[in-house]
């Protein structure tokens, strides 16, 4: 079946690549806002019979979910067999449980929604907590890729003597992936409880790695709380400044200076959403998985 | 049935005189944004085989829709026995076919996902152009309610010797109503062809109006070019500068300014959107209807 790629607007970079990887055809498509600000959609390209590709990396999601659909519902009224959403970055991801009563599981409201008009979705790395798979929520089959990999390659290309550290256990298995692929030995920061209140954070064989150079990698950086804490645990300890990567760099408000000013060596993210960190492409591996 | 009305963020006041008009529970909600721009909601109120109503004005839309949805679905997952939408203006029922080949028909679109998540509509004069009915894209069931009323008894209660000027012949219908309603008098600019390109804009029986306050009264004043266009007609004619009234106050860009500049006597809206304009007060007719 032919393929036809959509950009969503801001997403024009990644979705010419993986057109252009696939050899599949850009879409031709206006996007524009009304004086009043509701969205007009047109769709140049002929789309009859052909699987339509939307590009929507879903940071800063609510404004963004009105323009995608219309988007899939005009594709499909045109002829589409069917409309594939690559969201490199999955928004609600986090709110899955009811943590006090009354709130709203955004992430199944979320799902459904998408569920609704896109018969596929490709993500990476989706923010995975509670749940096992996005599955559970998500009704439509899903591509779920992985940044790991890419990460490890980058690590390897780009630090001399790289020592990755996990910020607490949670993360140690993720944190060993990256470490075990880019042949690199791998530290998790120890909690130890000192009184009812007092807990000290300590780096565990410290001495053997004051010469190598710290690297801190995490799923998402949205407010960077996690990482520059850590950074001041690797300070207190002696240790470098660190190398701090995360596969999706929303930053959100100040959180990239902030990361900055605490003692980052240096900020690199995977262009999930598109960013002046953004080092690590993605699209060869999404590519590979359409 | 109990009922119990929640506010989305902006429409507090309209909620509120509803929630009183009606008799009802005033319903406690948080909605807000976490620093990555997700909405999170919690309610607070008893919502348990309840109706719930949802005021939410729907000028300005894309970003209002998603939270307006988790709202809904939210409340329905707590148990209540409906959710009915009230939206005093409904937004996208301009693009209600293809002008051009490949053009989205948003309307369509939009009712469908309302639909999907609202159990009944009540609505303030939606712009119906083509559409006869707005149950031609809504499957849910719509109580479409009128402000030409509350606008004749505005012109009544307000302006001494009005005549009421309709821009065009297309308006002629709405304007003879709220005319006919404020016991006043009115006109229709009539064009007359000069040749192939050439269309002079007349004013009928100029001389007899010369001494009245003409009020203009349109449903939606966007980008105010129809009525700064007809005061320009006026003044030619003239005519003192007259009174501008609009059932919905959407204001594109500039819009208040410039229609100010152009010479508008005064401008005159209801409140189904929230401009310093609102002078018309609209709950108790919505209020009648729930």
């Amino acid at each position: 079946m032919q393929t036809v790629v959509f950009a969503l607007p801001g997403n024009e970079n990644l979705a010419g690549k993986l057109a252009s990887r696939i050899n599949a055809e850009m879409g031709e498509v206006t996007i524009r806002q009304f004086p009043d600000k509701e969205t007009y959609i047109r769709i140049y390209s002929d789309v009859k019979g052909k699987r339509v590709i939307l590009v929507c990396t879903l940071n800063n999601p609510d404004k963004k979910l009105l323009p995608l659909y219309f988007l899939s519902q005009t594709a499909k009224a045109l002829g589409a067999d069917c409309t594939c959403l690559v969201a490199p970055y999955l928004a609600y991801m986090r709110q899955d449980k009811q943590f006090k009563p009354g709130e709203g599981i955004t992430s199944t409201y979320f799902a459904r929604f998408i569920s609704n008009f896109a018969d596929t979705l490709f993500t990476l790395d989706p923010h995975l907590h509670r749940l096992h798979s996005i599955s559970e929520i998500y009704t439509v089959p899903c591509m779920v890729l992985h940044a790991a990999g890419l990460i490890s390659a980058w690590i390897r290309d780009n630090i001399e003597r790289p020592v990755l550290i996990g910020p607490d256990s949670e993360s140690e298995q993720w944190v060993e992936a990256v470490a075990k692929n880019a042949g690199a030995p791998f530290i998790v920061l120890e909690k130890v409880r000192r009184g009812d209140r007092e807990v000290e954070v300590t780096v565990p064989q410290v001495e053997k790695y004051q010469e190598h150079s710290p690297v801190l990698v995490d799923d998402i950086i949205s407010t960077a709380r996690t990482m520059i804490e850590t950074i001041g645990h690797l300070k207190r300890a002696g240790m470098k400044p660190p190398i701090c990567i995360g596969v999706h760099g929303i930053f959100a408000g100040n959180a990239f200076e902030e990361l900055k000013a605490a003692g980052a060596g240096a900020i690199v993210t995977t262009n999930t959403i598109c960013h002046p960190t953004n080092e690590i492409e993605i699209a060869d591996l999404i590519a590979s998985a359409l």
